[in-house]
């Protein structure tokens, strides 16, 4: 069995799923880190962070750029935050590896991975055996699947894949499950150990999730509704169901609204941008900046639903 | 306004979605249809059907022997049940409104529609037109959206249909849902008017539905886990969530299983019949009859799951 | 084996899939049939029909509107028309049934059935089981099967339905192959039988099908493009590839300009009474009828580029 | 306009789509490269290769492998090949670009790039300001569109990507067209300039697209029925219609047998390794290795399929 350092205790309640900072040019914008840390703990109370996610347009970035983002996010989380998780999946699992290893080097406290997305693993064992590979080359670090089908195409069943993984992979710590199949996900959590995390990532329908004993969640929107959502999680363990559902309904009513005039990364950067205030750029190609009007309209849906 | 029958209370609870009794020459059987009520109400404590579902396989009969089925379901469950909707959803708008009339004729307490799938409408405008067509022929008869995207392949957002439909169906009476999208169906739980009901359609994951506020529960599983579904419901109002978790779990490892061994309407009707003793027959084509192999493992996975 | 009548000879060249005549209120109008075989024959030199098909809006049908419209086709074409195919496929296998022996009656030439997709089979074993069940209630009558993916979602591979299927249906003759899968249509070209007939159904395609032997075509645009692809036919046969393409890429302009306005069978169908001047009526819900600013831009399309 | 090298002429004819030769342990194999040039030249009359595609796995390496082995073909092609075509396409456009000038300075014929397939264009705008700066970068060499909607799930119509395309990116030379919508191939077909090459990628009904006016065919099977295919577009050439569709149908045979058996990259590399007698090795995780017997099985039929 690995060894893991005294960090490795269970993954729970908000993760912010990080946007990454890019200066006008599209490049990295490495400074607007530290900012982005405190505006997180100290506005949104938020304590956990999803580095080089769907979200922080990780994919578009290439394997240099994710090194240096990742360590400046483990350098100034450091002492600041509880858990900082590296997302290091690739298309390729060199990259990958090699991205795993990295994470480990700048201690990072987990490392998670989407299953490959052109070649696509057909079945939990084929997915399995990718997974492996990777957690092979950073046996001391907790390791996370991160299962999110609407962008891989990758419908391995969770529950398939856990199956015995622990034979497989002793760093594995849990799932970050972005997907809408709960049936898939109540298995998991039959299925979950006592150390390993189940990180729900639909954010438009946690409470669904919290229901079935999801332990957290991570998601993009925390990075602007993370106070809100704090409090349903409070009022979700306390039992008052009517206040967490309006919590809830609310954030729905946002989106809805927001996809209505084509939500996509590039608006939810810019509603990140307009509620932060933080510097963070544009999107990468081949995902579009945010038309003005739109970012405005979202912007103020943003303040009259969460106003109070 | 349409001028409702004293019967026009909300609906909640558990819904039973009714197989069709078939002889084993595969014509309509509806002499099993009293035992069946007597079955339900006695040894399942359900007491709402929905009849000439999707289980019922209501689109392999014709309009002729689904009003026979209709009439004798009502007649079988009046003074034994509290609610009998009838499903009168077919391809066609002419056999859609024959059924529709009809039911009014029978006193059915509802009646519910799917949208037609073969020539599909393309938006909330077009489904809304093509419903209030429906419910014109029988104004006086509370009316049900039954939103089945898996089946139909109609992926209209819900809450884009409800949007001012009382303006254009006044008997409109709420929603059938069975989709895993859950923000819709929190939209839709949003737009609810008092005597509507929200009824959750996808049985192997209610709970995360109970938690946004769904009414109540109509599947074809309530025919033999009815008992159970109804401890579960009464867990969760009483905020037991660790009792309710436990038997929602259940029924996905019982679901699980049989996806496994390529679980269909045929291999769901041969556990119905092998749990209740009912004789309900073979399904008709093209669904097929579930291998024996097949019906006892179901079997006793049942039996071993839900035994106590 | 079948006795087949002396019509029983192979179906080969255009076949124009007809529109359903209707009222403006929405009934059908039988009275416009006569005129409707008159226009196909005369004017686009069209000598075989295909009748309550996808285009003609069947499943928006009821079975009693079906058979009358089939025998008013029948009686209209005698000694007008070479072929006509009756298409008797509902959701039911009783409806279906019920028209197949309908279709017998009244001497159609053949029948084609789709698959059923509501309920849908799962593989060729199942689909043929259902279809083997439609075909024996009208034991002499040329029978095919109709392939259309994109309706049904039924994506049984056609070569897989073809093996040994004479062993269970005699009066098997062919399919109507309307997808754009030509690996499966090159495979069941491989596998024709003397009599038989592959018809190729997707038009704006069609030459792709020619190449592979197809052996007519079936599609709703030969209404109103019968003359200019029966030159598309003749050239192909004679080599003149130029000139086979021009009036295939013509087909494709005019439908590429149609889609990026919304072609649907409401379009479809009023651009059909625009070139031929037939009292048509509109398309049933949940159809929409053709906004009059779309009609007339489509119109206009067709005239530019078919004019000369 | 952009000056062009000499080589700058229409691409035309068969083009494998080059599989990686690696080694048994799963790393790069250059040494194999030679050998795979003259197998190709001489065993199969093939003389244009396309380089890291889906074929060669590239999304499965590392950047620099993909230039490594870009390096080695282009150097062992030279001389012997007509036309190396390095596919460049990557997640991230900054690897992609990176790929494109390497391209460049190893003085590639022409490059290729997919759309980037994670973060999804969505409509022909966003994927023509992608390609573009990756085009900004190479702008004397010729460049291609790879359209393969099934493994990237892009779905943008080519035909408005083509639309003034050439105002944008003066080396655009072409598309490979990877994709079973002949209606937007035919389209495409229409709007190529003298010096584009519109190359069909579906091998496997190749002969569709020919008929249309394909300038030509790439692909992986062509690594192993170059033979028959050149004949196959010999015999189109010369109007023998028969005989070309025996061609294609065998190839169809061949691949229905393999699909059965569960074709993927991983099959499809053992088939040329058995064919070939090149020393290719493994595919990479997440492909997995062609179990023994269904390498036999494929080879055999093969041998079956194509003896002479």
């Amino acid at each position: 069995m690995a060894i893991m350092a005294p960090s490795d205790k269970q993954l729970t309640g908000l993760v912010a799923a990080t946007f990454t900072p890019l200066t006008e040019e599209g490049e990295i914008n490495i400074s607007e880190i530290g900012p982005y840390v405190a505006y997180l703990t100290e506005r949104q109370g938020v304590k956990n962070i999803f580095v080089n996610g769907t979200t922080g347009e990780s994919l578009s970035l290439s394997v240099a750029e994710r090194k240096i983002l990742a360590e400046e996010w483990c350098k100034k989380a450091k002492g600041k935050m509880d858990h900082v998780t590296v997302h290091v999946g690739c298309m390729s699992l060199k990259d990958t590896q090699d991205l795993a290893r990295h994470a480990a080097e700048i201690k990072a406290d987990s490392i998670a991975v989407i299953a490959p997305s052109f070649f696509k693993p057909k079945n939990a064992q084929e997915l399995r055996a990718y997974l492996k590979a990777v957690a092979s080359v950073a046996p001391n670090l907790p390791f996370y699947y991160y299962h999110i089908p609407s962008f891989t195409g990758v419908n391995v069943l969770v529950r398939d894949l856990l199956d015995g993984i622990e034979d497989h992979i002793s760093s594995f710590r849990g799932v970050k499950f972005s997907s809408t199949d709960l049936m898939d996900f109540g298995l998991c959590a039959s299925l979950m150990k006592p150390n390993w995390s189940l990180i729900y990532g639909v954010d438009e329908q946690l409470l669904s999730a919290l229901v079935l004993g999801a332990n957290g969640a991570a998601g993009s929107t925390y990075n602007y509704v993370g106070c809100q959502f704090n409090k349903m999680l409070a009022a979700f363990e306390k039992g008052e169901l009517i206040q967490a559902r309006t919590i809830q309904f609310q954030l729905q009513e946002l989106l809805d609204f927001a996809m209505k005039l084509g939500f996509d990364l590039g608006v939810n950067k810019q509603l990140m941008i307009d509620v932060s205030g933080l510097s963070l750029g544009p999107p990468r190609l081949p995902v579009m900046r945010c038309p003005p009007d739109v970012a405005a309209s979202v912007k103020q849906k943003y303040h009259s639903v969460f106003r109070q």
